[in-house]
């Protein structure tokens, strides 16, 4: 498990690179500010403008000092000024990258939410979360198609003494005629998220809605569950170990969704994947058990070298397509991932006959638009 | 529309009796304090003693105040002090009600939530919520029985030009027999609430699964969705009009759910309860449409006059059951709610032919503990 240790590691650090890499002489700021559209109901703050600037307005009037931990990379945040009325307002140094971002609050020392903005499950805590609406918005829009559900199970778990919660996304019209039978992605969160990420931060449900209604991919369940069984907490990274999470995935929550749901149950239609942690999981799992998924998404969380295939060589036999994605930001980072170059790792697993994707999601970061893309991406290539 | 404004305003004044109603002398604390099962992953406080007291823990050294709007009722809230460890602390002044309680922090004038809890939607904003173990918590807990699920549904809604989301619960085994039809109850939350609340703060889905495990209710679906169709802003009550939902609600919602779900798609068969607004929305629409729904509940929202029903002389013909519901604290009130005492009102309806049933759920408050409680007695009455 050593390994793992250090690989969590690395992935940590490298999802450090957020939102960020901007120029260093940003342009100067339009005033056409609007509530983001992640505002709980009626608030008016905080504002996102047309260039991706964000603007705070947090009221505290007694406050010392009032602080926004998101901001151009490497500069700290966004510190908030005082003005005549008690509130505090600032505007980010320069526009953050297109898509979703987690934030918080420091006020006089303490660590907040935005009362202005819903919570999201990050960094092992509910965090503000800010949308910078992005040009290919349309993939994740909430549309005028039919739309599948978002189910919430709760499934037995024997080895964790519980009933352990589940989200299974089903396409329209799931379940009218019992003899149409699907595949099932199971798709995995990262560090310090849970189950809900995949359709509160990354819209996988529009995702799926809308690719079905254009006809781009066919309809397959998706299964989202909490992948940090072991309950990691904050600062104890280094208990990481797969086992739990691999027992709960493979003895309990697949044959569940197996015996309560329509699914074609066999290998050649089940996929998995996941982002960062939840990519790491992914790639341990999938590597371990070759004859389970045929189908292998690693976003934003590594890639299969050629000593992987070497120690696994059923991995090669089984899985039909390997899909490996990052955002451009992660690439240009000098760090590149744990595994060694993930371009340089696919290409070569290419030329000894694994099918692969390698997508890179243009200028994002470790973030959800990276994750929610290469899930528009990956959708229509698995189960062919 | 003014007399609903009224009501409205009434019942709100109502909802400030909370948490509370609580003797002037408490008892000395016991200091067997744990972290409340509220609490986010990993976090120690906000925690709770045998005897229903609360102790919070709030860091932000350099804060001037801060202050806990939970508390004894009418005395505003709970202070807390800072230690030497910049930490502010501080103990409620007597045992809360058992239950679900909302609340929030004020620092330094600004209003945010409890860094240690999870967030519940509650007075038009995310609010922190705590939970103060119940003697009776048996009848909402997680147990080892077959779980049914909670869908998130998106349906097309014409009347306000979008997808609108509702939650359904399905119960254990649903689906898997197509020809099993199902009754449905569409069950709304109360005032600043939304079509989480029922599922998160209610455990309107654990309730269910534990009286269908022990046989003592048929199973049944619920639709939750948004009863503040006319996006009412805080302050802005004055706007509220039923027509807005009312038209979601039967035009739109009850032809979708018997549309996509197995239902027994008749009156005799569907329905309605709310809470608080939810059932002053529930009273409105089943009086004004009286062939529509065959059971009615009505929680901490006003009861049934004779006067209604000399004004809707179907209802009596229509309803097999009105059930009426308040937490004990309610009653005990001086204001005893807008539509006269309910249960005078309901000995009346009775008397005159209606069935009904008045329940008291003991030492609670217009809180959510009234709530479970009504729900768990009204579901087995239901659709006989």
């Amino acid at each position: 498990m050593k390994k793992s240790r250090l690989i969590l590691s690395l992935l940590l650090a490298f999802a450090s690179t957020l939102a960020s890499a901007q120029s260093e002489n940003p342009p100067p700021v339009k005033e056409d500010f609007k509530p983001s559209v992640l505002n709980q109901p009626g608030k008016e703050y905080p504002q996102v403008n047309s260039q991706g600037y964000v603007r705070f307005r947090i009221e505290a009037p007694d406050a010392q000092k009032v602080h926004v931990s998101l901001g151009l990379g490497g500069r700290g945040g966004t510190a908030l000024t005082k003005g005549a009325d008690g509130i505090w307002e600032g505007t980010t140094e320069g526009p953050l990258d297109e898509g979703f971002h987690y934030y918080h609050l420091n006020v006089d020392g303490g660590t907040f939410n935005d009362p202005g903005t819903l919570n999201f499950y990050g960094s092992v805590r509910w965090e503000s979360g800010i949308e910078i609406p992005a040009a290919d918005q349309d993939i994740y829009a909430l549309k005028d198609v039919p739309h599948g559900k978002v189910e919430q199970i709760l499934f037995p778990s024997k080895s964790t003494q519980t009933s352990r919660r589940a989200f299974v996304y089903t396409p329209p019209g799931y379940g009218k005629d019992r003899s149409k039978k699907y595949p099932v992605l199971y798709l995995q969160h990262g560090w310090g998220e849970d189950e809900t990420a995949w359709s509160n931060q990354g819209h996988a449900n529009l995702i799926m809605d809308n690719l079905i209604a254009a006809g781009k991919t066919q309809p397959f369940l998706i299964v989202m569950t909490y992948g940090m069984t072991n309950e990691v907490k904050f600062g104890q990274l280094s208990s990481f170990d797969i086992t739990p999470f691999q027992t709960v995935l493979l003895d309990e929550l697949i044959p569940y969704v197996d015996a309560n749901y329509l699914t074609q149950a066999d290998p050649a239609h089940r996929a998995m994947a996941g982002l960062s942690m939840g990519g790491m999981e992914t790639r341990t799992i999938t590597l371990a058990n070759p004859g389970v998924f045929s189908y292998v998404g690693l976003l934003s969380g590594g890639s299969i070298s050629m000593e992987d295939l070497e120690k696994s060589p059923d991995f090669k036999k089984n899985v039909k397509l390997l899909f490996v994605s990052y955002g451009s930001r992660e690439l240009d980072n000098p760090r590149r991932g744990p595994w060694g170059d993930p371009k340089e790792n696919t290409a070569a697993v290419t030329a000894a006959g694994l099918k692969t994707h390698f997508y890179v999601s243009p200028n994002t970061a470790h973030e959800f638009q990276s994750w929610r893309r290469s899930l528009y991406v990956m959708a229509p290539m698995l189960f062919k």
